[in-house]
């Protein structure tokens, strides 16, 4: 199982790879929440989001014979980025199977990173099935996005800097907010806080209508998202919590969270005016739920993990253009 | 006159104060250009943009009496931000005279930040005459935005830092890029850095009409832009170089670059794309004389400093949707 040591094993594995990401202090969110909010920047990782750190963990294990066999992974685009990018640099064969009305900036990036890409249809056809059927037949290793422990570790390494990126600064978060879908950052993330901040309180955010893992917390067993559901939270569209990541999860977690599409617009949007930074739908949810009032930020140190940055050019400026964002939003 | 000492004091002065902005590698322009390209993000600065070192160091220096009288700056919208948040956090009265049609990302932070600000016709009025009147009737400091020793030297503490954290990378920049307008910047950066690497090379970056450094440092004596011109960069619409900051480019730069404004449009929406990172086209130009390919990369280390993040939502929507922005930029 994956526990405080295999975050520090991936932290020495992913040492000199990926990106120590900023962890941004005394925005305007100090003001306005009463609080003191820190953001962990994933969104200018490697690839654009936390996803190539579970991915990089994974496949740096992998022996010879597997790594010449090559790797097979499903993902609506950020897990397929990292996959991709680890696969390259580690010389690995990657095949990716990704929903055909996935971002094209998710697309196009995994394509750049020479990963072959697999499409299908998100709503009549199973992508687990087809990639466990590409990967059986050409013998390659198939990695999960997260019910997995490397992959849980990887994400966990998060934690870690935030713990010590935010101690650089004198400060502890009381309460971390994070992205969850299947539960692989939220888990890992959760592991090395508490591990290192007994104290600390974390929740989940999730998009209205994926609300899986809030809802499961609260009955104390893994329930699934009402099918045809829609969010603009592309890349937080699982099913249901991970059979790996909920046991962490209820242990670990205070509660789960959830935001609307216009909650998300406008903290993407606020995002953009005030913090300058390009956040995805489902990298935003966090700051979203602070800005919401979803939380009691006043008096308490908050760490917001800002979890990836691919976002399509023409989502982003339509959301720029509309009423409640832009020039309006406070 | 400002020399390293200065620098240095300056630095000591901003500690706690400012933002240490992070330096960002190992982006895609590492594989695109076969350099080593380092972002150092002063768009991510409080006030989204370098311009509070300045205004910091400078506001910082000023006696009792002074600071009770208040102070008054003209800008087009960064140094007014910069200088608005200085003087808020010291208890110091600010008056800023900026242009009617400055960008109002930069007319509502300065406002927002509790500055009185008076407007002025851009082409029909001299900002640095109404700058003046006002100083002199209420006994105000007047506050100017790069001929000043303390403007110039708290600028240079982005080079003291970039060159620090260049290091802590294991890396010594062969050439810096650096936006200019009045020099303020680039004068205080050219010090720094030089300081510290005498063989590095550093070149100004303007926008095309705009490039009187380019062509002063050329003919050896200070040039103004002809009247009339136009540009997307409204930060950078400085008249000539300044008095205290030419001397020093002229000592200090290799020489002058100029960027069209679709080359800025480029890179903006490739840093979008590819960075995740907001920044205003005045920000922008020296990544974009990198993509555009003026500048010998290969081989070498290379800094961009992104100097600012101010720009309105309606501008960069309108870009990203461009047919050279967003989804078909490379």
């Amino acid at each position: 199982m994956v526990d405080f040591a295999a975050i520090e094993a991936a932290a020495r594995r992913l040492a000199g790879i990926t990106r120590r990401t900023p962890l941004l202090a005394g925005t305007p969110l100090d003001e306005l929440t009463g609080g003191r909010v820190l953001l962990k920047l994933e969104s200018l990782q490697l690839t654009g989001s936390f996803k190539i750190r579970g991915a990089w963990n994974r496949l740096a294990q992998l022996d010879p014979a597997e790594r010449r066999a090559g790797v097979v992974a499903f993902s609506s685009g950020n897990h397929a980025q990292g996959v991709a990018a680890a696969a390259r640099a580690l010389d690995i064969p990657a095949t990716i199977v990704m929903p055909a009305d996935a971002p094209q900036v998710k697309l196009a990036g995994t394509r750049a990173l020479g990963a072959n890409i697999v499409t299908y249809d998100r709503h009549s056809e199973d992508r687990e099935a087809i990639a466990m059927q590409l990967a059986a037949r050409r013998g390659a290793t198939l990695v999960p996005s997260y019910d997995d422990p490397a992959i849980i570790a990887g994400q966990g390494t998060v934690g870690l800097e935030l713990v010590e990126q935010a101690g650089e600064l004198g400060l502890a978060p009381d309460l971390v907010l994070l992205a969850c879908s299947g539960g692989g950052l939220a888990s890992g993330v959760a592991l090395a806080t508490r591990a290192l901040l007994p104290a600390c309180e974390l929740n989940c955010v999730e998009p209205a209508g994926f609300d899986d893992t809030r809802r499961s917390l609260l009955a104390g067993e893994r329930l699934a998202n009402a099918p045809g559901g829609q969010s603009l939270c592309d890349a937080l569209l699982a099913p249901a919590p991970g059979r790996l990541t909920f046991p962490l999860l209820q242990r670990l977690l205070a509660g789960g969270l959830a935001v609307s599409d216009d909650e998300v617009r406008h903290a993407m949007a606020w995002a953009f005016r005030h913090l300058k930074l390009v956040i995805e739908p489902g990298g935003v949810v966090a700051l979203a739920a602070l800005l919401a009032g979803r939380v009691l930020a006043r008096g308490r140190t908050v760490a917001l993990v800002i979890s990836g940055g691919n976002v399509d050019a023409g989502l982003f400026s339509a959301l720029l253009q509309a009423p409640a964002g832009g020039g309006a939003v406070q």
